[in-house]
């Protein structure tokens, strides 16, 4: 099963909206006889790539699956069937489907008499299909809050200029992890102060994505299920407007990628741009509508950038599943905090995290952690 | 030289007001003969126990020192003499010894034939020695600022409470850092919040003070120079206190550890306390002036401790030599800021530094870094 979550992670940053899956196939002696991911929705599943290397030898033999097997025909056939067509006895599951579409595999694989065994591996399967389970489980999109700032935590000096505390390294790496997420969020303050362009930079979406997993295997060599598909579709820009500021010139709104305004639903703006109506909140807009938007649009990872209102609005709700911090070291001791307001007015409500990896980018250093709100919420 | 660097480490924490140094004797072939570090202050430097080590076997040889011999007669005797009259023929020195009254060394040797080479491993030995060479350089304490805080930069929540936003550990980890240190600063303000001890916890000085030292050997094996000497002294405790508002019941007063507490030169107070007048600043007391008295008292090494402002005014005076940083997989959004006003208002005025080390303490972060304008100072 170590081997299928290998397998699986090859597939980060091009299967959206589906989730990443690997899988490995032993013949009745136990010898492994095929191995394959999910590469590119669209593309044949893990499992089909798989029994395909494996073709007679699977007869008899076992499966190991990340997730389990899907039970419905969508973009290609049902996973259940080709593995009992296989002649697969047994089926080892780390991760129950959790969508009401695709889930039902393993019944299926039971009634026709396959063994199947759940929950081995569950742990590194979760990791590995984070972002998808995430939405998948709740209905919203996976969050990655991205913050550059100094060591002691300001992102701007006290007359606004931030350019640049964070090295060109650092900034590339930024663009790595924007190409592999479904779409880039940032705040009108953001768009007004900075008028960044919030596009990945060209590059191998597939072959940078993984740069912030601790878990993703180091190389990437030609296996079954290498990524021939089609070309994954650009990170969609969504910019938060309650009040439909954008101006009409912003590089936001440049057309190098499709762009999402979303305003308030009472306001009257005559932006010509795709605009997204949702309700008002307290401090702006609401960030659960917002990511429940979005996930319906098949938006299965967002990269929230920029601003620290909307990083709180995001925090305090316990919608960050995983914060990147590019930390400098400079010091700045006044000016823009990195994170503003989220709902913490004593010690015992702080917000606590895990760090799950730690290295240098150039000068600075990338910290990547994990809220523990979120698992509880689940 | 690399392992005289290496030897020299080994007196960390201990040698104070003294330089630490480390020696390595060459016989006449080449081979090692005699190895040394001074390992505290009165006992025997590092060149008399390596000597001693090699025997007749100097004469016709080569020491490596990474400090140049001393020329003075202090606790011990001075070291050129000592090596001319070992009848050593080459001396190769990594750092010119700074200090008026110890000086004169490789004169002394070269005008009675010895050949003398200079600034070999200069920047190894530079660094090994960085506190006193600061303290003798530039006629005051080396300053080491640690603070402790969230990955936003915060060190206390909205309502003040802090305890504990780091683990156990990193607070275990202070405490053997303050122990390498010769006083531990603090300001009134900290005294007043927290009422810390300002105490290292029993712990033998010499066998951690180099847990924030990148360049220290991991092992200590007893090698020539073993720390048989006296205990070392107690940190003094020093609290920047301009009104005289320190509370005769604070925990800083208990007698556990000798304290000085810093007042304004024209207050008028009946604390019962070893007190320090030094002139009034903008914002307190004047830095340069207590680091200065603190360095005409043998403190070479400080920890300063507690208090954005306190920090911001060292920060922005250049007088903070080395960051530790504990940063807690924490986020807070609001609260305490870890470093207060620092003299910067636009970004081209940022505090650089460069990262030296940063390691996982517990579930916490510690980063060690170098302001890049304490180097330009020099």
């Amino acid at each position: 099963m170590a081997r299928a979550v290998e397998l699986a992670a090859r597939g980060h940053g091009t299967t959206s909206p589906n989730p990443v899956v690997g899988c490995v196939v032993l013949d009745g002696s136990g010898e492994v006889v095929g191995e394959g991911f999910h590469a590119y929705a669209g593309g044949p599943h893990a499992e089909v790539v798989a029994l395909a290397q494996a073709e007679e030898r699977a007869r008899g033999g076992t499966a190991y699956v990340t997730l389990e097997p899907c039970d419905h025909t969508g973009r290609t056939g049902p996973c259940s069937r080709a593995l009992l067509a296989a002649g697969v006895v047994r089926v080892v599951v780390a991760v129950a489907d959790p969508s009401p579409k695709a889930a039902g595999g393993a019944a299926r694989l039971r009634a026709h008499g396959v063994a199947v065994t759940s929950g081995v591996l569950a742990d590194a399967a979760e990791r590995v299909n984070e972002e998808w389970l995430t939405y998948a489980r709740l209905g919203r999109s996976h969050v990655t809050w991205k913050f550059a700032a100094t060591l002691d935590g300001r992102s701007a000096a006290e007359d606004g200029t931030s350019q640049w505390i964070t090295s060109p390294e650092a900034r590339a790496d930024v663009h790595r992890l924007r190409a592999g997420a479904d779409a880039i969020v940032a705040g009108i303050g953001t768009i007004l102060a900075d008028d960044p362009r919030l596009t990945a930079r060209p590059t191998t979406r597939a072959a940078h994505s993984d740069a912030a997993r601790p878990t993703a295997p180091a190389a990437r060599p030609e296996v079954a299920g290498a990524k021939e598909g089609p070309r994954v579709r650009t990170p969609l820009r969504v910019v938060i407007d309650s009040e439909g500021r954008t101006p009409p010139d912003a590089r936001v709104l440049d057309g190098a990628a499709p762009t999402l305004i979303a305003v308030a639903d009472d306001v009257d703006t005559d932006l010509k741009a795709d605009l997204l109506r949702l309700p008002r909140h307290q401090d702006g807009l609401d960030p659960h509508a917002l990511l429940r938007e979005l996930a319906a649009r098949e938006v299965v990872s967002v990269f929230l950038e920029g601003g620290p209102t909307l990083a709180g609005s995001f925090m305090r709700r316990g919608l960050v599943d995983r914060v990147v911090a590019y930390l400098a070291p400079a010091l700045l001791g006044s000016g823009r905090a990195a994170l503003g307001a989220a709902g913490v007015r004593t010690i015992g409500e702080i917000h606590r995290l895990t760090f799950d990896d730690f290295s240098q980018i150039g000068p600075d250093l990338r910290l990547i952690a994990r809220p523990h709100h979120t698992t509880r919420e689940k």
